[in-house]
């Protein structure tokens, strides 16, 4: 899409406001891209993160997940998804894989998230995040994961929709290898 | 969270982009909510649409969705997501079951979304939109779904992320009814 069609109506530190065709969306100043991760275990269960969004007015659970190439260097998404793994959770990865891409929000933002499945997981350092991000770990069976997410949601505890998409991930992920495709 | 320490950078006629803590988010400021509907026929067929979004530069594949109270009437998300369903693929759903609740993105923006289960789907009206929305419907079989997105793919159509989701939601929704909870 030409680019000089776009207006830039307000460009904040980290979040510009533009206008397309008269629709108005938000993008990102600060990075090339997003990249999400969805570790599991060998013995299946899943790490998920917590942390506090202002956006949110509270915690949130969310996939780990982080911007590319938002420390000034050229960074590949999965160098990036790398990064954040181990950034947050602590964990680095001997197995990965690309499972699926998609649009956050397509009628609000421009933002696309690459999400990658990690696999042989093994403790590394602290994890927790960066520059005080304060990242609570959480790790979970599957087959316990609905019940979990309406005990999060009981305590006030807000959700990602990338969790629910990341099942969504796993699951024709699954599928696809049941099927020898 | 206290209003107060909300700080509106700029105001868009349909998104504010906002400050809080440093912290900086998109809003919508012409709607109370978003409710999204995955409408399931009763042989397994499920509805997707398509539309053309200026944020993704091209068309992209989503459930039917859309903004609750945008057209200055107080309404609920359940009556949005009967509106919007109609709207967008001409049917009209006899059973409808809350399924899930998340947010789009919770770094970037306070979008929360409803997402509905519509089944028992009835033909009522044409479809497509309104406003020159120029919607295009797709129905899918669960199968063949996973081919089906990576041919979008192939011809250059973008994902929302909720389509992802939203298999999330239906398969812990099928587990539950397995599992006889």
């Amino acid at each position: 899409m030409d680019n000089k069609a776009i207006d830039v109506l307000y460009a904040g530190r980290f979040i510009e406001l533009v206008s397309l065709s008269g629709w108005e969306y938000a993008r990102r100043s600060n990075a090339t891209g997003v990249a999400a991760i969805l570790p599991v275990h060998t013995d299946g269960r899943l790490v998920l993160i917590e942390q506090v969004r202002p956006a949110a007015g509270g915690p949130v659970i969310e996939w780990p997940a982080g911007l590319v190439g938002d420390e000034g260097d050229a960074e590949s998404h999965l160098d990036a998804a790398k990064r954040e793994l181990l950034e947050e959770t602590g964990y680095e990865a001997k197995v990965w894989e690309l499972v699926g891409e998609g649009m956050s929000s397509a009628g609000l933002t421009d933002e696309a998230i690459v999400f990658y499945l990690a696999k042989d997981l093994m403790p590394s350092t602290e994890g927790g995040g960066v520059g005080g991000e304060n990242i609570t770990k959480h790790e979970i069976l599957p087959d316990e994961l609905t019940g979990w997410i309406e005990e999060m949601k009981r305590v006030g505890k807000k959700l990602d929709l990338k969790v629910y998409a990341g099942l969504g991930m796993l699951n024709q992920d699954t599928k696809e290898d049941q099927d020898g495709s």
